[in-house]
């Protein structure tokens, strides 16, 4: 499945033949069929696509007259109108990703948006009222900027970006394709670095800039600091929650999952497929190795070098805290075993006394 | 004494009779005396009100000339302007609620806001410089829209709401009667939900709605998640801190209180008078009964059927929670007594040969 | 060194000699090259100051043809353009506050910018586009406000403030010189006070200010909280990072560092030179010591009276809280221990009951 659109134009409406042609699947509806949309089963009407996973699934997508149902081969039945594959959940969430999202396709700028010096943009961009693109920024096709974003100077920007309501982004970041941004989120802060003397604690400069690669999202409220000199990267394919903080210089690979109000120290390097639940906190300087899962609240506080799950304050493999939390849980027992050993060692002693 | 004001206009003046009458006190002063404003003791002036819940409040009241004092029985003295109630705090906190508050208070539309198609409103609404509201909002009496206030398309606001500055309400957002929400909140983002395929994460649609019951006060920069098709819901009179996270689908019971930097994730259901302590985390998926406190920092990973206070990372009733940290303090205690006992057996053990 | 700019006018170049003599620095270059800017070893360039603490760094200066080099006089070698100082980094960080961050030098007032009625202002003051500032407001010399910059009624600004996109300032706030917030922060909140009754909760007016001392750094999408009647401080010097939550008439000491995502509740009092790291918690209503550091995601309960370190939850000195993890790791040894006790008093036992 191709990740990007060819065409220019926003499409908001597919045929069933092309919709199963993009994920592969077997089409059992007219070909002809025209889908404008995709809703959860509870909820889907005649025109729109959705996805069923069991019976109940099924169920509510026919009492709604579907328009087009996803379906594994053993759910399908005849007559409903549906396109067969494996994962049908995978296939909804790929298939929806092809319509543009409308709340936010207003093509145009909108006379309130101020817009700088040097702005140069693709096709079918749409930008809401209130917002603010500084100088010299580049924004490619179908890019999506809602009401009240700001834009710092020098910002370079793909195609199929939206940028939800009230999001900043300081000047110089660089921002790839198909990348989501939710409200109020800020990318390219200055990191916090200070330099102490005599108790006072003096800036650094921080003159980096941030890169956020394709296919990433950004949750509300979220702060990513810019470099000290280079780059904060976001790999490919992240996806981050709201209210994430993450330092300057950060490298975050390919493909993590980085959940809501997680802290991530300076400098520190994450590999790919790295997860980290909510409240995790990473420390400065830390690497962390490919398909590590960090689980909520966990503090890590050295380099992670194997895969795996690790847990707990400080932060160690998932097994070993498990077997101190047991261990914890043991411990009035094992005070009470004390005791009783004593007991007994006092009785042994007076009866080797009476034995004298 | 009623919630909410039958006058279609803003009121910013009372009588003390007015005033007495509303929280059923016992008016000792002139009762056509007039009041406009509310303050604490230390700063109180003369046509204000204040309370007094000790004789140090009540002597600074008294040397601010306060306009009206609320005080009980016991503390009250012949003189002072005064409504005799059981607790004046309370009076106090109603009262205030009376007022509107003025610092948002601008009756009309700003030139400058930006206000979508459709539009409707009712009686003396306040909408600030830079206000941007998309199409088909509806929003009630008295409702004041604070400064780079974003509010989406399609949404439905009740009477007597305060928006701070830069909160950023998503479309579809339905909001009740006489809620405040502080700075920069963000209510409606997308919520967090993927479905991941050979190591990558494909967004599912987020296209449900929130749902902010009467009496609902929301912190500066929290941020609350549409459901993915559904509602999350925010129940009646709950009280949300600062940067908080609510994830997509939560439901909140009533009168909640939610203290700064918990994070509540997805389809998590809370029941009436839960409190979370700052910094608490609560999973996905979780149900809480009615009057459970989690205390701070604390890690709900379980269902909580039992009202009472819970505490630690996971979260179990706060008595063994402390049960276990006496427990861990007393390890190094544990650790001699083996030693000790060690010395004894091998005394013993030696004894016994030197008898052989 | 002085802190301040004496000259009216933002001075974006400067001599050798006066960098030099700004950081009492031994000057081993021509006294009149021009310096117009900074950078890091890495990627400085000719008219430029840059600071080296190693050969490496030094090497990567000389290779970029660096305009100027902060230098100990261990490093320093013949022929390269260089301050000798004791403190190369310290000297960098000092020297490249006196160049103002030409990101925000857009000298004026932008048309777009909403200013409201009283407003009064020093000199060379840039106020962005979709800047909105409230009435009475008075803001001093080479003050910068960024695009999307909401203040309040009666707020009062010093000099060389910048305020980052999307700073939201509430009315009333009072801030000294030299002050940075990041983007989307947010003061003068109102602060989280409620009183209760059967079960319900009312809020008590926030009527109090945040007072902002000179030198203050505050982090992109930190909300401070107005005090319930006085002030919110925050103290000169101190430094806060990203989405931390400062709740209602905290006092924060001079020269604090308040590491991101960390909470203080309200009324909290911080002493001179306290250091909170990430996601720390303070409860309400605690006292903490001048030269008190509180550990990543430590809860402090009670009051901190000594300087010295603090871990854990609940925070206490971290040598005791480094043996109760010790302890921890050791409990399932103590176990193995306490069974091979049992062990052997069962034999001592059978020997003594074949011995009767």
């Amino acid at each position: 499945m191709k990740e990007s659109q060819s065409n220019q134009v926003s499409k908001f409406q597919f045929k069933a033949s092309e919709l199963a042609e993009l994920i592969d699947g077997t089409l059992k509806a007219d070909p002809e069929l025209e889908i404008n949309g995709y809703r959860g089963a509870g909820s889907v009407s005649a025109k729109q696509l959705t996805y069923a996973e069991s019976d109940e699934y099924l169920e509510a997508a026919m009492k709604n007259s579907a328009g087009l149902v996803l379906v594994t081969a053993d759910l399908y039945q005849d007559e409903i109108p549906a396109i067969i594959v494996d994962n049908p959940k995978l296939a909804y969430a790929r298939l929806a990703r092809q319509f543009p999202d409308k709340r936010y396709y207003k093509p145009g700028i909108a006379d309130s948006a101020i817009i700088g010096a040097g702005f140069e943009s693709g096709e079918d961009i749409s930008i809401h009222p209130g917002a603010i693109i500084g100088d010299n920024v580049f924004i490619g096709d179908r890019v999506r900027i809602a009401a009240g974003v700001i834009i710092g100077d020098n910002c370079e920007l793909g195609d199929d970006i939206l940028l939800h309501p009230g999001v900043k982004i300081m000047a110089e970041t660089w921002i790839g394709d198909r990348v989501e941004i939710q409200a109020g989120a800020v990318i390219g802060s200055d990191g916090y670095g200070y330099v102490s003397d005599a108790g006072k604690h003096y800036k650094m400069p921080q003159l980096g800039q941030v890169v956020i690669e394709d296919d990433v999202e950004i949750g509300a409220l979220t702060a990513i600091d810019r470099a000290a000199n280079e780059k904060t990267v976001i790999g490919q394919g992240t996806k981050i929650d709201n209210l994430v903080q993450i330092g300057h210089n950060v490298e975050a690979g390919r493909d993590n999952l980085i959940v809501s109000q997680t802290g991530i120290g300076g400098s520190t390097k994450l590999g790919a497929r790295v997860t980290l639940a909510g409240q995790a906190g990473i420390e400065d300087h830390i690497r962390i190795a490919d398909d590590v899962t960090v689980t909520g609240k966990a503090k890590v506080s050295k380099d992670i070098k194997e895969s795996g799950f690790y847990s707990g304050i400080p932060a160690r493999e998932h097994r070993e805290y498990l077997k101190e939390a047991a261990g914890i849980r043991r411990i009035n027992k094992l005070k009470k075993e004390i005791s009783d050993i004593k007991g007994e060692l006092e009785e042994i002693k007076n009866y080797l006394k009476e034995e004298d």
